[in-house]
């Protein structure tokens, strides 16, 4: 492995256990009965561990979007033609996404990073990191070389050191390219071993020829590239894409950084199965913003063993479903530090 | 019925099908695959037809908790004394609770009123509209009469008047009164005709021996009062609470405003069940929050026919379910408003 990825890997330390501790003890003592908060009281003492902090803040939000194109579209295995891409990087820069729309409900920044868009952009504020335009036709061999693959992942992890420099408290994935839930179905069944037609979903809208071809893509993908799922740096490159690697460097760097990766739908939890690969002790600083309606996203979650927090059929991509979890973590977080104890309250306890 | 309680309800007019209609239609030219936002798409285009405007928003938002004490903690069915319940309105008054924290989080006011504490309450703010200090044993007879059954629900009706003077645009159920899950499940029982073992949770906490008691507290309300699920204003009377009934005037008051009523957990639930009683054509304005962690929840929720926007692991009340909801509605009327269409953004359309 490359020098800096394992730099990177080595920064990655478990969480710690002593805020985790303390803040768990803390929700205890608060003004309400013991875990009725549920998924809000473990998210919260998950960000304590992960932050290394009691009392953790999320003030300082990014969602950063990875774009990039893919040879397999060739293959007829999308509903929308290449160029919506760059189209829609385009209307990512302009605010009318609705990334932009939730990003701003939120109060989070969004981030668009042109990873491998098959397209020359010139949009003021977009980060050009273009590691080549647009992947090979995973059908018919490798999406890219390995220096590629761990380039893209490197990027990744440069971007978020970037914005650690903006203030950083919590990271969510958001991912921009036509045909991406192919790649992202390959990279599903190579380290799941499950079928290619019990991963592959609509994506953006297939009809049942298109799901078809899809499925056909994606086992011929790994016919011909034959993945290797003990080499994560290895799936990547062969049927993975580049915005794809782009985002588990978002994932090992934030981790890295010890923040929260708030991990959206297919695509980005496609990455954070490379970056699990890469790095197994990333999993704790993960958190699964939600169930994406995309048929083998269950899977995916599943073999991460990570439960998701919201359900809303949603599989739009572009970290939406980061952006809602973002209002989560930071209730839970507010939780923890502002609401009063029993103590405080003078409100008496449980008995017995 | 009393003529007042029928002049509210006949105020709740079916949902506006032209402007779900409108609503719609421009979700389908939003720049997103049709229906990829999920359950954000149905909540815009059902606050449309609750609202009749095509880009309804949510600015003003009131979280109503309404308290009061039962005569059933008598049974031993608490795992908390009864004097939790003022202790908990003034630690509201005070800001320190869960609901206080996720309130100023969403953005949204705490109206907090006395609907039946069995003390004397003279807090700031509070709003004052004791019905009784309490309601009696419902395992020995009735909770209620029916006039205080009625009074309760027209004040609660009466607070949705007030707050439309300060702007409303959704108003969120939230409860207190420690010992209400038990009147609540005798709710449950009689509208769906469930086994109360099969509907009775722990609440705040109860243990094995305090779970029994409950079950049997409910058995004998059902058996005492003999509560007919078609007389829904008798079911409250019988074996309902004091805050439960202002809560079924919150979600009737309302709907007859034409604004959301987002309904939390299993108090709350069984308050919308009374609503639903006493006026079907209710329902289609109720947003059901969450699925609680209580047991019955998810048997009332289907009674309802309603599909939860959270499953969190919850089960606080308060309106700590409807606060994190609330996040989510004002994200589906921003998405509807504020996404660029494709004719806007230049972005190619799904081919074929």
């Amino acid at each position: 492995m490359n020098s800096q990825l394992e730099a990177l890997i080595a920064r990655i330390q478990p969480l710690d256990a002593e805020a985790q501790r303390a803040a768990q003890e803390r929700q205890n003592r608060l003004t309400k009965p013991q875990g009725s908060l549920g998924r809000l009281e473990t998210l919260a003492t998950q960000i304590a561990g992960i932050t290394g902090k009691t009392l953790p803040t999320i003030a300082h939000k990014s969602i950063v979007i990875m774009a990039g194109d893919h040879g397999v579209v060739a293959e007829g295995v999308s509903a929308y033609p290449q160029e919506a891409t760059p189209q829609m990087v385009r209307n990512f820069m302009q605010g009318g996404a609705a990334i932009n729309v939730l990003a701003r409900h939120v109060g989070a920044r969004v981030v668009v990073v042109d990873m491998g868009v098959a397209a020359e952009l010139a949009q003021p504020g977009l980060l050009q990191r273009k590691v080549a335009p647009g992947t090979n036709n995973i059908a018919r061999g490798a999406a890219m070389t390995r220096e590629q693959a761990l380039q893209a992942i490197l990027v990744g992890a440069q971007v978020v050191e970037e914005q650690m420099a903006h203030g950083l408290d919590i990271v969510g994935t958001g991912d921009m390219g036509i045909g991406n839930t192919t790649p992202s179905a390959a990279i599903c069944a190579t380290f799941t071993g499950q079928s290619p037609a019990d991963i592959c979903g609509r994506g953006t809208g297939v009809d049942d020829a298109g799901l078809a071809r899809k499925v056909d893509a994606v086992c011929r993908a790994l016919e011909v590239n034959r993945p290797d799922p003990r080499d994560a740096l290895g799936v990547l490159s062969l049927v993975g894409g580049l915005e794809i690697g782009g985002l588990a460097g978002i994932v090992l760097g934030t981790a890295a950084n010890r923040r929260p990766a708030v991990v959206d739908g297919f695509i980005s939890t496609a990455a954070a199965m490379i970056a699990v690969g890469l790095a197994p002790q990333v999993r704790p600083y993960i958190i699964a913003a939600h169930r994406s309606q995309e048929r083998g996203h269950r899977l995916m979650l599943e073999w991460l063993g990570i439960e998701p927090l919201l359900d809303l059929d949603m599989h739009l991509g572009e970290g939406t479903g980061a952006a809602l979890a973002f209002s989560l973590a930071e209730a839970a977080c507010k939780v923890l530090a502002e609401m009063a104890t029993f103590d405080e309250a003078g409100v008496a306890e449980k008995e017995g």
